[in-house]
């Protein structure tokens, strides 16, 4: 069966995914952008941005391994974009441009409807009311054989993983302390859950940890 | 001025430095060994226990640098033993036999005064009753120049850190899922406390990081 994967989420040293104070200046909160900073070297990375070069090494191969073998994309609402309550236009449409790099169906879970944004390069992003079940069984139905990605934010994948529907989850942990913002793990019992870590590879940047159900 | 340093405090992926439940038989709590299984090959943890060889390399070097320099220690009671409440007797006498790898005084903090025991090898174990701060001025005076070690457990060192009197924080990151037990910076905010990582060094076995206060 298709799984749902989590790829590439970084997280500090003290636990959290996100910084507070989410703006649209920063995207990830207060702080946290030094969360992410190991991607930005990588040949992955460059040719999202459509550009050649870029490092080889393990953070490449975590970075590649996220996007392979995907049919759709699922995240939660403040990973969309920084805007709460009611939808007050359609003028929001993500953080990435016009051409985004999922270039499949994206689901958004929200509690306020919002019709289908169709973007550039075969990225659709599809808005459901209906809940983290909803949101997966549409996503099942779009993916087909292929998998599913559990982007974020931590609020979204700690729902996934209290009702055990997340198959796989690789985090980064980067040497910084964020002190506040969106933990992931807190209050989890992943050992209760059915998780157990299978991979654990440092990188000179960050560790790399993947988790799997049993 | 002399420091208050915590060295190899080995902490889940999720952030537990210990296990629930604590008993003789685990010291740890339940499920904690995995936690420090990288000492256990390093030469450092042969020569404490009068065996030689052993592994060197990054494991070692952080393991033995936790030794340099001490005059004293401070350990939680929990981190002493599994006794609870008032002291029935003074039969309890550390986890580590006659001879402690100590070798200094260690200050115990507990709510239930005891008399000093002095056990081989140059440790005294010594009660303190008056909390972290009067264990903290005891222990400078007896280590003079030297600095203090912080040993634990989790919730000793949280009362440290919160009082912003650690000067450096080792700790090591191994790749294990607890999911109950003591969480060791759950609602600390070390950014606020003063606190960045100073150095991020992975070894196959665990991810080593170290904190400072600016």
């Amino acid at each position: 069966m298709p799984r749902l994967r989590v790829h590439c989420f970084s997280i500090s040293v003290d636990g959290f995914g996100a910084g507070p104070r989410q703006t649209v200046g920063e995207p990830l909160g207060h702080g946290a952008e030094a969360l992410h900073e190991w991607i930005l070297p990588t040949r992955t990375f460059a040719a999202m941005r459509g550009a050649t070069g870029g490092q080889t090494g393990v953070d490449d191969d975590y970075t590649a391994r996220g996007f392979e073998g995907l049919g759709a994309w699922i995240l939660g609402r403040n990973m969309f974009g920084p805007v709460r309550g009611p939808w007050p236009d359609e003028s929001w449409r993500g953080w990435w441009g016009d051409d985004p790099p999922y270039h499949v169906p994206v689901f958004v879970l929200t509690h306020h409807a919002r019709r289908p944004l169709v973007m550039a390069g075969g990225t659709e992003f599809r808005f459901v009311t209906g809940g983290i079940h909803e949101a997966l069984a549409q996503a099942r139905e779009a993916a087909g054989a292929r998998d599913i990605r559990l982007g974020g934010g931590a609020a979204t994948i700690r729902q996934y993983l209290m009702a055990r529907l997340v198959d796989e989850m690789h985090v980064a942990i980067a040497p910084v302390l964020l002190g506040d913002g969106e933990h992931l793990l807190t209050g989890l019992d992943l050992p209760a859950l059915g998780y157990r870590v299978t991979e654990h590879v440092p990188s000179a940047a960050v560790t790399h940890v993947v988790m799997r159900r049993d």
